[in-house]
């Protein structure tokens, strides 16, 4: 009996944990939340993730430890790896949460990425403005997600504006200031690297966002080959610099056909939720081959699929539910402003069905904005 | 938050809360023993069926109950319908555990059936042996499943053996004949009726046993409009007639283009097993919506699938694993003979692919003669 452990309790553990026990795994979730999602289906371990106490623990539990949250503190990886197998590696998460060292790999490996440049004091922002130009983003290099942690600079004039939000962290978590990149479309590759080197992908796959949080996702993204392989190529050459084990997704801006690396998460993604039925293997039960060291399951798509994330609070399930290729997700999360709290995936046969649905379905909702840039593509 | 009540815990209840797990259901499994293998992902009640402490700490902490064993005492399921929401409910059940009530059912509805005859005495088994013709079986009324209380009657000069082996329980079970069936193939209905007298069946499928245990169901079924119309046909005056809530499964016998009843399994059903990977909702997830009163999901397959059960220890995983149709079921169990620990499903799109998957299999794990009857059929 192999249990697995994984850090972090949100709806990535909760679905890892259900795509696994058809394995015959057992998991063993730690979050510093007692009430995580995860935790409904799983064990847990309450702590904090830098608790040594917790994490040994939890270490004497699971014969093998991943990640639904990248940003466990990259040393606690360490700790853990020093037990017992961490997969993927502590080095990978480490660059990972770091938006400069990221980029820096980025570039290092021919992997085109918008202009950035690292800011630790009012000057470097400034010499960072005007090297990078307008309108650009000042982030902070670690900690970031879903759009927290950033400021918009659309001119010069923003200098101290950008500052007074975000300046204290220079020197904490550190900051980057990235050029805008007025792109078309937002694309992921979800791929999956096995301990042994195999290495696959899912589709390609679009992702439209609000407000700096993925609302839907659609694949396969229409795309021709050259573009696909390009995609392929820059994830594939990511997980052998950083002899990756598990699943990631390569967010990239698609802008005039080129291909502009926008960042990796290192673990099971949002764009990747619709492989649980649109494609043979889910991304979960895949991360969790990887991991365990078994062969990597099929990951061809059957069909189109769609999936739109619910925020805040769940909307209505039936009109989801009515639908022949309707498939729904409440993570057994409570509401709350900003939360993603569960998400619906829409399969059929062809482009069109698919629209018809999503056009249903956004309509029965009231979220015809939501799905209207999916069907948009659909139709084009 | 709904909390779904399932009166025993093994793979049936498992693979329930696991499927139940994307509407955001909570569940509370009931069993006799502690280390039910459910119990791995759901929170436990243990406690006997009929323990009335225990039942009214189940009811209290559930929505609405169901099964994932049909052996439940009738009266506990009657105890617990005066109390909360049971589906199936309690006369479906009390039905299914009497094969004398449930053929004496089929035959009110004019659906054909094996000869059988009631036996309450060693003069009732002999008047009973007359009547059906040999060969037949003398089976308990209640309590039989997977083979277990049956004896088989070659000849009028095995009645004192079949007497000497199940008479003891004429007058506690009971006990009842029926007739052998000479039958070319098995095959079964997997059906699901919602409350509102929705009614929805999965592709027939066509069943192996040995030893009276399932060990391969392969879906869809080869057979011809007409036969497939007839079997969910009875099927669907079964499920009106008990005004049943919930997935079944109806097992027949096929001689000659003729379909004859064999059971009805009030429950999700091993012959469904398939339809978590090979349909677009699995029997899983119809049952709960149906319980809950929420659409049944379409039920059509996606390309051919056969699974395969795993009795007394599982297999090796890989060569399934490795086969790009091949998904894996460990239930968590520890191994015992003749015990259900596992499946395996494998998909393809057409039968020669199927056919081919299943010929690897079967050699790499030494199961030739488990696969060989499915090839067949995929190639005849």
């Amino acid at each position: 009996m192999t249990t697995v452990g994984i850090l972090g309790g949100g709806q990535l553990a909760r679905m890892m944990a259900l795509a696994g026990a058809p394995l015959g795994l057992r998991f063993l979730v730690m979050d510093t939340a007692a009430d995580a999602c995860a935790g409904q289906f799983a064990p847990m371990v309450v702590g904090d993730y830098r608790d040594e106490a917790a994490l040994t623990e939890f270490a004497s539990r699971v014969d093998v430890a991943t990640f639904d949250f990248e940003n466990v503190p990259a040393e606690s990886a360490e700790w853990l790896a020093g037990r017992i197998p961490v997969f993927p590696n502590p080095r990978a998460l480490a660059m990972a949460q770091d938006r400069l060292a990221e980029k820096t790999l980025f570039r290092e490996l021919d992997i085109p990425v918008p202009a950035f440049a690292a800011v630790d004091s009012r000057a470097a922002l400034q010499a960072a403005i005007a090297e990078v130009g307008t309108p650009c983003i000042l982030k902070t290099r670690r900690l970031g997600y879903d759009g927290k942690g950033q400021f918009r600079i659309k001119s010069p004039a923003d200098l101290d504006a950008a500052w007074d939000a975000l300046g204290a962290q220079a020197t904490t978590v550190g900051l980057i200031v990235e050029g805008f990149v007025a792109f078309e479309r937002e694309l992921s590759v979800v791929a999956v690297r096995s301990r042994e080197g195999e290495f696959r992908t899912w589709p390609l796959t679009e992702n439209w966002h609000v407000d700096g949080v993925l609302s839907a996702s659609l694949a396969p993204a229409t795309a021709d080959d050259a573009l696909i392989a390009r995609a392929v190529d820059h994830a594939r050459k990511l997980a052998e610099a950083l002899d990756y084990v598990g699943v990631f997704a390569l967010e990239l801006f698609c802008r005039d056909g080129e291909l502009l690396a926008n960042e990796l998460a290192p673990r099971v993604h949002n764009s990747g939720h619709w492989t649980l039925e649109g494609s043979e293997t889910s991304q979960f039960q895949n991360h969790l081959r990887a991991v365990l060291g078994l062969p990597l399951g099929d990951t061809r798509m059957l069909g189109q699929a769609c999936m739109l994330n619910w925020i805040g609070a769940m909307p209505d399930a039936l009109p989801v539910l009515d639908e022949p290729g309707g498939h729904w997700h409440d993570y057994g999360k409570s509401p709350r402003v900003g939360r993603k709290v569960g998400h619906a995936t829409l399969r059929a046969d062809t482009q069109e069905v698919l629209a018809e649905a999503l056009q249903r379905v956004g309509v029965a909702l009231g979220r015809e904005a939501q799905v209207a840039p999916v069907i948009e593509r659909l139709r084009g």
